[in-house]
């Protein structure tokens, strides 16, 4: 159990105005108990009071008995766990997350009619944002390993072979350099797939001379996830490629820079976006300018052109422009960095330079 | 928009005491709408009202207008869509997709006091529960395909072959045949590692002689899931390997001889456990003897030892009983069946014998 982080956890619960929390999402549960655990179908819930006192409600197929430092309370299929969780809870308000399934939100306050649920997942998210020493340790060390491993695959890309073949390329160099898993399915895309930001690597696309190559993959290491994009040439890239590719390396650049404590995440997207839209590309960069990323790949905050968030050390983001250009190719470069206390740290180190593959 | 198939619901809905319903499952809204959405976090809801009333509450972003044909209204980012939402419903009590995550609920019985939510799924489960012809024919070209498809794979498992490349040439193999998808990741593995249900395919280790395969695999046709596992040898199996193929074979058998209008579905579970535990290896049988399939791979009933769902004409579900030796082998035989009229129709129709592969 990481009781700095439940601090965290119960200021933010002060600011909600609420004394009990429900953390149910499996992420956060791991944040703050060090256990993850699926629940499918099944009731997980880790309550959280503002005194301090902390209980996981859990399935007794998960087999935490013995296994957490945390106090636990078990049940099994035949019982009604949310009897067995409601026993605990005070009248009033209870913080619940916001993925919490209805069935066992409805089931509580028809049990408790003094109970009155308010979402209340925001307490964790926020202390989610910020990651202290450990977590960048692992997050530097993940990157790192990403990096390695898109080298391998950018040295091992073959005119012919297909996406799916990139793809799994890059799961077993991964997986040798000791990722325990994914961060989300490796997106390697060819020539005009690239112009499609939500395409995915299919068996039918072959690599051939001319094609712009995007590389957006990330690693689990220790928990933590990495998420990084290059995009590569098979031969020569035409003028129009290199233009494109220059003005999103800047782009990549430009919102690297603005990155510093105090300033909300929109001016990042500002910058990233400016770039791009002064070259006359604007209407081609067709997303936000990047995630927050932890735990899991996609957290918060949301560096878009409406995020409000303001950067604080700690703060671990993609920056990712791009210009798609539909049924030609595309181009996106994505590094994470983390904000410190005077700038930001770029947690990817592969070139960013215009690459050629033969 | 399927009238007959909201008709059954609203039968369902009586039996709630509920006049309004908000489904949300991508499954059962696909079911009830014909247009399959993924939200991730954004809100969907079909309303259904018990006079006959529907309509469908989604984001702009996911580009319904003029793609179907159910009364739609549309939001976006910026709009408070539990309010959008809100405007056509009524006070009173209103049936809640169990897995509708907690925020909309509780935003919901905020701006709304005179909102009762209880849990309402099931009206859609129930419905899902018996599949009509053409749902029933789909399954019955997706288990087709699964059957070549898994004979495919069997021709091609070689010595030496790791079980992720089983999994993907099973993945190649069912895209060649116009699967749109699988039912889950395909599941090839070897020797000890059938002994653990719940092993997935890794890739380290190979195929040798001595070998027990359990191949567990399902393709998705037109929507509809398949399932099937084999289990086969590399060289030959020894005695004790023989003895437990033919429990398990006999036990599928005798499981799927129990289906028939009217049983209970526990009855199925305890005609194959009985084969099973009458030979002494009742505590490796670790598992409940087959579930529901439809557009979900996992879908009511669940055919266990406490199963209470009764046979009806259109269930499908799978019956695949199993026998694990720790640190040995194992061995699972699993087929769909969908009851009939006068029993039950067996959906695959590759050879149960014993087979060796060299």
């Amino acid at each position: 159990m990481n009781t700095k982080r439940i601090e965290k956890v119960i200021a933010g619960m002060h600011g909600l105005g609420i004394s009990q929390l429900l953390v149910s999402s499996p992420a956060s549960v791991f944040y703050l108990t060090g256990r993850w655990i699926q629940p499918g179908e099944r009731m997980l819930a880790f309550l959280v009071k503002d005194n301090g006192e902390c209980c996981l409600y859990a399935n007794r197929l998960f087999a935490l008995r013995g296994n957490t430092d945390v106090p636990l309370v078990e049940f099994d299929d035949t019982e009604d766990c949310v009897a067995v969780l409601s026993e605990s809870l005070s009248d009033g308000k209870i913080g619940i997350d916001k993925f919490w399934p209805s069935q066992f939100t409805i089931r509580l306050m028809e049990q408790r009619r003094g109970i009155v649920p308010v979402v209340g997942s925001s307490a964790v998210d926020n202390a989610r944002l910020c990651k202290d020493e450990d977590e960048i340790r692992r997050m530097m060390e993940s990157s790192r390993k990403n990096d390695e491993t898109i080298e391998a695959v950018i040295a091992g890309l073959r005119p012919g072979m297909s996406e799916t073949e990139g793809a799994d390329l890059y799961a077993r160099e991964a997986a040798a350099r000791g990722a325990s898993g994914m961060s989300f399915d490796p997106l390697i895309c060819y020539g005009s797939n690239c112009a499609e930001p939500h395409h995915s690597s299919d068996r039918v696309t072959t690599l051939k001379t001319g094609d712009s190559v995007i590389i957006d993959v990330g690693l689990v290491w220790q928990d933590y996830c990495s998420d990084m994009t290059r995009t590569v040439f098979l031969g020569e890239p035409t003028d129009e490629q290199k233009r494109v590719y220059e003005l999103v390396q800047k782009a990549n650049e430009a919102g690297k820079a603005a990155v510093y404590p105090g300033v909300p995440v929109r001016e990042v997207d500002r910058a990233a976006r400016k770039v791009i839209e002064d070259a006359g590309y604007g209407k081609y960069f067709i997303h936000r300018t990047g995630h927050g990323i932890g735990l899991e790949c996609h957290e918060y905050p949301d560096v878009s052109e409406t995020g409000t968030e303001i950067c604080r050390p700690g703060m671990c983001f993609s920056v990712e422009p791009g210009i798609y250009l539909p049924g030609k190719f595309g181009v996106r470069i994505e590094d994470l960095v983390c904000v410190t206390e005077d700038g930001a740290q770029v947690l990817n180190s592969v070139s960013r330079e215009l690459r050629r593959i033969e």
